[in-house]
């Protein structure tokens, strides 16, 4: 059988899974999600002993041990995986709600409710606890899902799929509602990406690359996952305490999460300053600085000569790099104005933040920063399922359409119209 | 200049006006679409002559008599237009709504409010009422467009556009707001598919040739408007009177609509009773019935002999085409189930309808029937945006994300994130 042959049998079983899930009651979804939490945690030997041979080949291939990190699991980490679906199971039931509903004068009767989107495939890189992640919130949504995950957690992510295929035969489900690509072979992409009548979605996570090949072969709507290039912009008027301790925050607590800080854009007139109190405080931490020629010229000798390894002039480029890690952009600016211009140019539109005592720069920057998350005073390490309090995440969409910024279980579905009469025609 | 940079330089010029319109307030917005209306009432000397410019050639063409007349503008369809303008500014402005808002625990507000998606390229055939229509409506959402209209249409598209920017300019709005493709090169629809950086989303109207053209370059999202195969299910429990009119009205009052009528599921136990009464009254008005062999042998010969000429075997291939034409394709089943199982096969997830009094019934096929629109009772004709109420109507998605069904002002929006704080970080 050619992997085209493969796929479609993969996909046509898919779209048969999505229509006996999208007439499931929450109950009977919830009971196949606690069977998969059960199913796991049973399996955890196989699971752990399939990580452990994921590790082995990343060793031998010499992965950095970032990615061995992010590749292990543990027992502890096993368990929160289980903690997750159970969390996933007592969610609210994102299908079936009533969006709206109204009536002509004709006594036509219209609802708008909820429904599954139908089949979705999800392509990621590395971590394999995406691989229960994306089922489950897919399965609470009344999708099916096509998974095809990194070649490097090819054997974990076999091991977690199975477990949840027993789960799911268990409890009486077609194994087709989570399935796994079984090939590393980088040619099933773009086939998947073809594959318009049986996938209704692809969700891309991962680099650059990945990314730039699903939207260029994709038929089906793409939600992509694309870098974080966020901002921070430090008002004349901002409160300079406050300020350090949000960029600090922002770019120090995880500097390898998308929403973290690349970019400080400091008015020119309090640059000095807080490269004097925030500058210090960050350097002192380990982040480089890479700073416009205008703003080197205000770095105080004695920062200079300290921390004369961290401090550096910026590239052009460097306004365009999300870094992921411990280095940060900063040049100065005239006003909020040029600020904005500022991200509008260089930014991702995902997460960027002003930072100000002043309401109304505060609500001009609000309005008129063109991105998923615009924060006052707060950190844009928020930016995050959990943290906006959805309960969990499939991933952060840096498109416009359909889903913007954190994607919980309502992103996940569609709509329908449902129109009641008594026998109405059309004049 | 070649067709790529030409097209790249109304992209990035639609790019800039879209941020310029994204910081309107309603009374600008509404005030430049009043200059319009009164624009193309006073351009309507130079807009008339131009249609007459595409008849004659469409007649030199031999264009089919419908085609001609969809392309045709009267002093009547151009008053049709300018109401529609004034019906838009009417409207509410759907941007700067707030569709969501909470707060944590920490004090950290969020608010979900809509904004615009930014430029929006249209692309059409032949009518050219959709290039005001289309224009206007996603100046009221706040978006720039970029149009790109059927060749036929040409002369008549380029005097409107040029009305509407004249319009544009009088209220000083940059005229790249509103932009028709200057040229019917074909060659230009595969380029703007590829223009992700300067184009949101991609709307395709017209036949299928054009939208598999567009689903196969475009790189960003596609809001298809594909087929409406649509059916009626007769149950056992229809009040057949009721399934009479509503058949009638579905097939019969606007055949080349897409949400008109194509199949007709009859319960066999029905079959004999529609055949005699409704089928009567349809091979009266000229409609030619296809039907299952099955169906076939139930027809009375009183009606085989009438209507020799309307009454036909149908074939498979029927059972899956838009007809846009008095034809209808018929079978019996013998169930609410089979009827279902039919229209997920066949239909093409547009408008599909059962009659029945038994409320159980016609529950489990409008939870079954994975359309945008399903009816219980009433005729499929009312799947239009004006008839859901919208106002107006930019399209009817037939895909099942961002938008589906009738689409209005509300569907050419996307949301962002504002979050106010005082100094949170994550933890």
């Amino acid at each position: 059988m050619s992997l085209t042959t493969q796929l479609h049998v993969l996909g046509q079983a898919a779209r048969e899974a999505a229509r006996f899930l999208a007439g499931l009651s929450t109950e009977e979804k919830n009971r196949a999600l606690l069977a998969m939490a059960d199913q796991i945690l049973a399996s955890q030997e196989e699971i752990l002993a399939a990580n452990e041979e994921d590790l082995k080949v990343g060793r031998e291939k010499n992965l950095s041990a970032p990615l061995l990190d992010r590749l292990t699991l543990t027992p502890a980490r096993l368990q929160g995986i289980i903690a997750s679906i159970h969390q996933a199971a007592f969610l609210p039931d994102p299908i079936g709600k009533i969006l709206a509903e109204w009536k002509r004068e004709d006594g036509l009767a219209f609802q708008k409710m909820s429904v599954p989107l139908g089949v979705i495939g999800i392509i990621y890189e590395s971590r394999p606890n995406v691989t229960v992640d994306a089922a489950i919130l897919c399965l609470k949504a009344g999708n099916a899902c096509l998974l095809r995950g990194g070649s490097e957690a090819f054997h974990t992510n076999t091991a977690l799929a199975t477990s949840l295929q027993l789960a799911l035969k268990a409890t009486h489900f077609p194994e087709a509602c989570i399935q796994l690509v079984p090939t590393t072979d980088r040619a099933a992409i773009p086939i998947l990406c073809e594959m318009e009548e049986h996938l209704d979605c692809i969700i891309p996570r991962g680099g650059k690359a990945l990314i730039e090949t699903v939207v260029r072969h994709a038929r089906m709507p793409v939600i992509k996952h694309n870098d974080g290039i966020c901002a921070a912009y430090i008002d004349q008027e901002a409160n300079l305490k406050m300020a350090s301790e949000l960029v600090f925050n922002a770019k120090h607590q995880r500097p390898s999460a998308c929403n973290a800080l690349e970019t400080v854009l400091l008015h020119e007139k309090i640059a000095t300053e807080f490269l004097k109190t925030a500058g210090k405080k960050l350097l002192q931490e380990g982040v480089e600085l890479r700073c416009s020629s205008e703003l080197l010229a205000l770095v105080p000798d004695s920062l200079r000569k300290e921390f004369s390894q961290q401090i550096k002039k910026a590239s052009k480029e460097d306004f365009r790099t999300e870094f992921l890690a411990l280095t940060l952009a900063l040049k100065t600016v005239a006003s909020v104005e040029e600020a904005i211009d500022h991200i509008t140019g260089h930014g991702s539109h995902h997460s960027d933040l002003i930072v100000t005592e002043n309401q109304q720069t505060a609500e001009q920057f609000l309005r008129e920063v063109d991105s998923a998350t615009v924060y006052w005073n707060a950190s844009t390490r928020f930016t995050d399922g959990g943290e906006f309090g959805f309960g969990a995440e499939i991933g952060i969409s840096t498109g416009k359409f359909h889903a913007r910024g954190p994607m919980g279980l309502a992103e996940l579905t569609s709509y329908k119209y449902l129109i009641r009469g008594h026998g109405q025609i059309r004049k």
